[in-house]
């Protein structure tokens, strides 16, 4: 039996999600942006980058360990780099707030890089590529996060999950997007299955002591989650690493401490984005040449392209509003203190 | 029992894969590039991408399909955009004639790309990134191949193994380098595993029936590999059919047709690679910063970092010689018409 839901006008959500960050010590500035990605998500049917997310949001601001007012600093560094320092607020207004000047960039230098540092990345990653991809631009981003995966090979976690993003024009067509953490699983989805009382597939995680297990209450007690695709996806997360933090002078996902912060659950790294101009391409026909693959892709029996499901899921928000179910939809008007 | 083995001094070893080059039709330029990559790889134990392919170079020659003299063109398309058409001859020699410009372009605009298109690329992908790690930069590259990977979910191939390289400077060490296929196993590894009579483990291909097998013959004949890691490694196959074919205006790894050219091997494609420059980067402690990660690693208990397994046969290469079998030095040598 799934749970009573409702359905709200994606723009409700969204003000209901600013009045949260708000409340809870955030600026007007930071709340628009914040409750923008957190209702796309919510919207395109990635759940657990959803409303899900919110009281972790509300207990990091209130344990002071990020600046929900930060100011991010944007410098410009060469004809292709922009660095901003995110004042230790979060990543995505200071995307926001470097956006314009990359974009510039990238359309005259045919490639440019947005570094930044000093920054907490709490949300799905695909908010931050899709758009450049709209827009007609490739985008590559990385984000490192925290301590909870075992490069391949050792003993013990050290890596992130480490997601990478990617998305790139397609005519006729919404961009090909994909987000995936190079973890085997997101850790989201281990704190829902956990939720929800359900087992994990095999090669998941381990337990405290490096053992196997299916269990997500034993990877999220003092366990750690294993990279996708054995040591193919422990060197992506190793580059994930070199790019998101040592590239951009940020945090590995190994040393910070928010152990004087209770409640603190965002990853205090740094992110890279990539942003390469497709018209500076031999023929400039970058979308139509996406299209021709995507359909060689379904020729050869592709029935579900990569970010395919979010689209359906964004449609039917469109039309029907956007699904909260009822207890998540008490408990964000609790946090809103409605 | 292995086989009886030759160690050669690798000057000599390159020396004697210039002359079967030239013999079979390149020009003096491309034979010094193409045998330095060759010798490379045999000198670091990367045996698929060594000796092994020289007959294939040579039928390829010998074909017609690939113009081994073909000068290639160089365009300076904006400040962080190079583009060359390598004019159907080899994707190295594309590279060296691009690369003063590439790095000039890095080390001021902060980022650089490189397209390389109407290119045949029949070597390993490390070699083309580690010397700019030597050089302080960090290098991304991709390059497509041939249809040979079934898509994740789908029923037949369309990808190429599309391999994506990665090198980062490193203080006090060698660079670290990483050099995969998307594919869940090299095509060479599956040749070589066929010649030796060899099963390869689960979950690496599939029969001409699209069946799960572990006969290295079977995938060769008719069957096709799959790619690593589930539909991320076949996410990010997809990424480099993009980047490597449609952003350079190459072709797709299922779009060149040679079969007007029998005894060709080397896939005619595109490839791109991203160089950036850490230098730019907060702090400029990108080298010191990567020497961190390692150390840290190795903690953990990574006893082998990506890319160790060929520094050490690099330097066991550089006391004793490179490892040939008498086999194949017999073979080399017939090819150079000795």
């Amino acid at each position: 039996m799934s749970a009573p839901v409702h359905h709200i006008p994606q723009a409700e959500l969204e003000l209901l999600l600013q009045r949260i960050f708000v409340r809870h010590g955030t600026s007007e500035t930071v709340a628009c942006t914040l409750a923008a990605n957190c209702a796309s998500a919510q919207r395109d049917g990635a759940h657990s980058h959803g409303v899900f997310r919110m009281p972790a949001y509300v207990s990091t601001l209130a344990s002071g360990w990020v600046d929900g007012k930060a100011v991010p600093q944007v410098q410009d560094i060469a004809s292709g780099y922009v660095s901003v320092d995110a004042n230790g607020g979060f990543a995505q207004p200071a995307l926001a707030a470097a956006r314009a000047l990359l974009v510039e960039k990238a359309r005259s230098a045919g490639v440019a890089v947005l570094a930044i540092h000093n920054s907490h990345h709490f949300a799905a990653l695909w908010p931050d590529v899709e758009p450049f991809a709209e827009e007609g631009l490739v985008a590559l981003s990385v984000v490192n996060s925290m301590t909870c995966v075992v490069p391949h090979g050792a003993r013990k976690p050290l890596f992130g999950t480490n997601p990478i993003a990617f998305a790139a024009p397609c005519a006729g067509h919404a961009p090909i997007v994909f987000d995936m953490a190079t973890s085997a699983i997101a850790h989201g989805d281990v704190q829902i299955a956990a939720g929800k009382g359900e087992q994990l597939p095999e090669g998941m995680g381990v337990d405290r002591e490096g053992q196997p297990t299916c269990d997500p209450q034993a990877i999220l007690e003092g366990g750690a989650l294993l990279p996708f695709g054995g040591h193919k996806g422990s060197a992506l997360s190793m580059m994930v690493e070199l790019l998101a933090a040592a590239l951009t002078g940020g945090n590995f996902s190994f040393e910070f401490d928010w152990s004087q912060h209770p409640g603190a659950k965002t990853p205090w790294t740094g992110q890279l984005i990539i942003l390469i101009d497709p018209s500076k391409a031999q023929g400039n026909r970058f979308a139509e040449r996406s299209r021709e693959l995507v359909e060689q892709m379904q020729a050869v029996g592709l029935n579900r392209m990569p970010g395919e499901r979010r689209y359906r899921e964004r449609e039917a928000s469109a039309r029907d509003g956007v699904s909260v179910t009822v207890d998540e939809f008490e408990r964000l008007q609790a946090l809103a203190g409605d």
